[in-house]
């Protein structure tokens, strides 16, 4: 096992990878920013390195800063958390050329799911049920209009090193598409710095599900069951649950063979995730495939009782999953909620000084959050203050759950989401299950 | 159900029943006297009535205000929680004559098992295996003393009427004997008014080992496994586990199985705990029965995925228990670890201001507490200021969960049994499981 892990994020994922390394017996170093001096990861973590400054290119982004904290502080392996370098394969590589294992998969499977053209057409190989769209980029409008003409409108058009909604655009008739598809290149141009992109059929009223996946990196891949994410706002997740009511054990069974038999044959190594499309007849198109943990993992790990970080950790340090599908099980049902500091009416940041600081407890509760009483939001970062999580013997346990902690936690000082969550769990359709990715939008315009 | 449910209690037992009335939709009353205005049972209830002084006698034990909040409130049940009125049979009895449903047992077997001796002679004839001894109580000292030698010293001394180690002394031969019976009786007198006391065989290096139980009323008994709480100090439970290490499958079978027999031959009413002796070769000998939801009842839940307090409320309010033996199932181990406002060393209470206050979070962990940063510990009652419960696939896991937690538990201003804990848990019997009551005076002296 590692003797020393350096953390190369910040917040909770910080702090979780911190307990996970604790439980276990292996150091951590945590690296902050200067804005980050008061952080709890700084104050859990066995030691620290200050990177630089406020801004992320200065500090989390910056690839040479955090391998020179970890040549200092003599680590052995780097876990990259969430968002930052997570999925950013040259990192991956220079970590290793550096000597520090890199906790998470080959910079080849991350750069080829980074490229969502080529992660579809490999999928599509490995016997993964893909929406149709076209095999590859298509640089020409008209050839790709006349594409879209083919499989019918309305239609995606897509970046290829796209993700979180940039240069991403719909189109339901020529004029839309030509439009579209100029603006789709642009945008993808000025995120990725790369302008091609790809049509998809677009499924209607899809819900969005995922499956958390593991591979031991020589053939041995399992899966954990699915995610229910489609209570998104913006292309960003709000509220995730475990497992889908709208998935019955056949769908349920046949998604997680297709995902974990792809782990397999790509010979996968580490955490990932497979994003798909659930549209109302039951079938699943492939969308993505996330090359880290995510932000919603503790639901998984709450149904199924296995610590995902601790895993990471073992997978990257032994090579070896040490159990098997059969022992993976579905126990109750888990909700999460991401609060964040904004205004839940205008979805905007609402960083600042945190006044008053009450986490709910009890039976079947989970706080993840890097917060604390008198804690200064930094308006560098992202905006979620915490992850709270409920499990129950089923849904309608879990979702009593959620009311009561919501009414509980206190976060004063700041607009938080969890009036908006509040709502979610009143609303008849929520309640009843009836929900896909334009869920919010529908209800809560 | 119940519309709306008085809670006769203070700190984490009353937060931890309006939590459960919460999610089941029962409004809460909550009841406090004047040193607990600022208490977070106060602000968590929907409605709260103030009873009387702080001394106990003038609020928490004063029946006559109690009943007279329930009928202001227009409460139809009221929750004795545990400690203070939980095991008075008289205050049971009037609950009932008043119109409110008392959430426990009926008054006639809180008072059988409340009379020591008699639970004893009680259980012997269900068939439940006792701790040799006196066929009830023996007044004479003489009587006492051959009888005493009959059974083979050493042998305890203990008040029918009693608990808590109060009127409980051991003898090891005839000298000894006669000095300490005189002295159990005058402390009987003292403590609860009834010098009787009954002679048994000491049961050497003993464990303690409960079971706990459910009864419908109607003569189904259930048993949700055992919780070993051998960890004491002055006959307080500090530390508790679920499962225990000491006990093979056939003896949590044959535990189990008596326990819930048991009650059903009684057509006990609701929450219990059996609490058992058990010997180095695996025999097990009935104690005591305590007719409440104990304080470390939290451990059971995290095993068993039931919610025990809910299921208080819904046997109460509907005479069943809506599920059956072979669906309650053990999942991982537990481990509950009561945080005191205690000064370690010394064992004394150290009642003040918290200035500081974080809990742990993460995976597998539990907090009930009605403690806050800002807090102040009034010196009347009890010195419990937190429950941490960790939860892990196996005893390895959450001991080291239990370590990570401990180390990231802040409270300042007071004293607590946070060192004491971190040093248990280091302990190499305690990690062997080598424990038996005497395990703090032990390794700790």
């Amino acid at each position: 096992m590692f003797r020393r892990v350096l953390i190369a994020n910040r917040g909770e994922i910080a702090l979780r990878i911190i307990r996970a390394c604790r439980e276990l017996g292996i150091e951590t170093v945590a690296v902050y920013s200067e804005a980050d001096r008061e952080s709890l990861h700084v104050a859990f973590a066995d030691s620290s390195v200050c990177i630089g400054g406020a801004s992320p290119t200065q500090s989390y982004l910056n690839i040479k800063n955090i391998i020179a904290a970890a040549e200092i502080s003599d680590a052995d392996a780097i876990h990259p958390g969430y968002g930052f370098l997570a999925e950013n394969a040259t990192f991956a590589k220079i970590c290793e050329e550096c000597g520090f294992t890199f906790i998470g998969p080959s910079p080849e499977h991350i750069d080829l799911m980074g490229n969502k053209s080529n992660a579809k057409e490999t999928m599509k190989k490995l016997g993964v049920p893909v929406v149709p769209g076209s095999d590859g980029p298509i640089k020409d409008a008209k050839e790709a209009l006349s594409f879209a003409k083919k499989i019918g409108f309305p239609v995606m058009i897509k970046a290829s090193a796209g993700g979180g909604g940039k240069g991403m655009r719909m189109a339901h008739n020529d004029i839309t598409f030509l439009k579209n598809f100029e603006t789709a290149k642009m945008e993808a141009k000025n995120a990725f710095g790369n302008d091609e992109v790809y049509i998809e059929k677009l499924i209607e009223d899809p819900r969005h599900i995922e499956i958390q996946v593991f591979g031991d990196g020589n053939g041995k891949g399992l899966h954990f069951f699915e995610r229910e994410c489609s209570i998104q706002r913006r292309h960003q997740k709000l509220l995730e649950e475990a497992p889908s009511i709208a998935i019955d054990d056949a769908t349920r069974k046949r998604m997680g063979e297709v995902s974990a038999n792809a782990i397999a044959q790509l010979k996968y190594k580490n955490a990932g995730t497979i994003e798909y499309l659930l549209d109302k007849h039951g079938n699943f198109y492939f969308m993505e495939m996330n090359t880290r943990i995510q932000v919603e993992h503790p639901i998984t790990e709450m149904i199924t009782g296995v610590d995902l970080v601790k895993l990471q950790l073992i997978v990257a340090a032994k090579g070896e999953i040490p159990f098997n599908q059969e022992d993976i099980k579905i126990n109750g049902h888990a909700i999460e909620f991401r609060i964040n500091a904004e205004d839940p009416e205008k979805f905007t940041p609402s960083p600042g000084l945190i006044k008053a600081y009450y986490v709910p407890g009890g039976f079947g509760v989970r706080v993840d959050s890097a917060a604390y009483q008198d804690y200064y939001i930094p308006p560098f970062y992202d905006s979620m203050v915490a992850k709270l999580i409920v499990h129950g013997r089923d849904r309608a346990e879990a979702i009593e759950r959620g009311k009561r902690c919501l009414k509980e936690f206190v976060v004063e000082g700041v607009k938080t989401t969890i009036p908006l969550h509040e709502k979610i769990l009143e609303n008849h359709h929520f309640i009843a299950g009836n929900i896909a990715t334009d869920f919010l939008d529908k209800h809560f315009k």
